[in-house]
């Protein structure tokens, strides 16, 4: 079973736990329309690869759990995100959004389980390597809570003046240097090294995301287009135009590339770094460029 | 110093760990508000109270953790359920909600914070007995998730058709089991035996709650009064009347003394319990009853 399907059995065992005997059948159906179908599933790959190059084997199955809880911290992100007080968008990949589809009450509530299933997969995948559970939690932690975590920097667009480099580090950044982080982790290795991986490519998803916003339209985005400008929100498209919006992300994929640390898998993993790139900027978003 | 200022120093620690370098005000402000000044913290109370009596001061410590992360996860969740989306209560421990203080987007974050919050807090203060980070969590995981923690509790009242038991087992009593059963697992005993305790005790509280719901008004309350009623809720007053709900709470309340295991410190804990009862009918109430 290749890494994709692991990671999908391991997000499936989590889902299916939160609908076991005793719980309401609305909040386990809405807990699963925010997780299944996902979208590219871009952080625990990430994690998954990182422990593939640097642990040769070691800690793969805690580095899938990892990878998972990452990916349920972010789908809690997205139905909280959406929800009218935020976004208030009504479509996520293509389908209605959680609150949309279940009501504000329930979409409020699957956040929250989300976040508390994050953990619990965290716990039930480090079963057999329990000493991995408190560095792994440790970085968790500090990617999603406050102060400098996801929904930290969610809080930023509440704030009268923005520290924008706090924002986008912890709103984006964060959940991709807890993947690459917590790759090393579970393989036995110090995982600091591997922050800078993680950040760089956190910031190029970024800047892909912002040209999406801009170039794409709400059927090729899944999601309503225009949502930066029109929630006033900083976008590296306004600061510097498409064209130096697509160098930006070019460099940041070198730049992540060329951070990973000496081991055996390094060559495999820049490969997979570079591969990033394309999904990045994919032929759409070219051709509307061109 | 006591355990009452024990809590309040670690609930202090882990606030004050979410205001650090990095983390946006008003957020910071916004779970401040939801933490200080607390309610009458029966639940790391509890969890204490447990510790000590059977563990003889083994696991002290990450009791007043385990605790005091269950009490912020009771701070997550009525700052959750405060929202328009479900109670729209404008006021709470006699101040404004913080949602009115703060707005609906901070007071989405800080709840989500305040979860993540409970687990560093637990992560934190067992540092220094780390084969109790594992079952400890899974206890907090249990009585907050799906499928049958409080946002499982809470999710009931968006179902068409309510289990009453699982609701009320759910909504008030998880965080109370799991109260009495952490204070056992820090100790290093078997927390199941422990439930019972936490059970009944939960389900005096949710009694208490009811009457005070139908018969104080908002400002012997704190909060806005007749709930239930103006939410549809199920409430003991509505099944038992006044005097069948008082006479309920006194049976609760004997039931948990009796349910406490055999241990060194049993006598003193059953002191605690009848305590409670006092505490849960205050004079207030009895003059509005006679």
């Amino acid at each position: 079973m290749d890494a994709d399907a692991l990671i999908e059995r391991v997000l499936e065992r989590s889902v299916s736990t939160g609908e076991g005997s005793g719980a309401p059948p609305l909040l386990g159906q809405a807990i699963r329309h925010a997780v299944f179908p996902g979208g590219a599933r871009v952080r625990p790959k990430l994690c998954a690869a990182v422990a593939a190059a640097c642990g040769e084997g070691r800690g793969f199955e805690a580095a899938l759990g990892a990878g998972a809880a990452l990916e349920l911290m972010h789908c809690a992100s997205l139905v909280h995100d959406d929800l009218p007080a935020f976004d208030g968008a009504d479509i996520r990949r293509g389908k209605p959004s959680v609150h949309t589809a279940f009501g504000e009450p329930l979409a409020v509530l699957a956040g929250d389980a989300l976040i508390v299933m994050a953990f619990d997969t965290l716990l039930r995948e480090s079963r057999d390597s329990p000493d991995l559970l408190a560095p792994l939690m440790a970085i968790l932690i500090d990617a999603v809570g406050t102060p400098r975590g996801i929904v930290a920097g969610q809080a930023w667009e509440s704030e009268r003046t923005i520290d924008l480099s706090a924002y986008h580090q912890a709103k984006t950044g964060a959940l991709f240097v807890a993947a690459s982080m917590s790759g090393a982790a579970a393989a036995g290795l110090d995982p600091a090294p591997w922050r800078a991986l993680g950040e760089r490519l956190g910031e190029a998803y970024q800047v892909a995301d912002d040209l999406r916003d801009v170039l794409l339209d709400e059927e090729e985005l899944g999601k309503p287009a225009g949502q930066d400008a029109s929630h006033l929100r900083p976008n590296a498209v306004q600061n510097f135009g498409i064209a130096g919006a697509i160098a930006r992300l070019k460099g940041l994929i070198a730049d992540a590339s060329d951070s990973i640390p000496q081991c055996a898998g390094a060559p495999a993993l820049r490969e997979i770094v570079h591969g990033q790139a394309a999904r990045l900027m994919p032929k759409s978003l070219l051709r509307n460029v061109a």
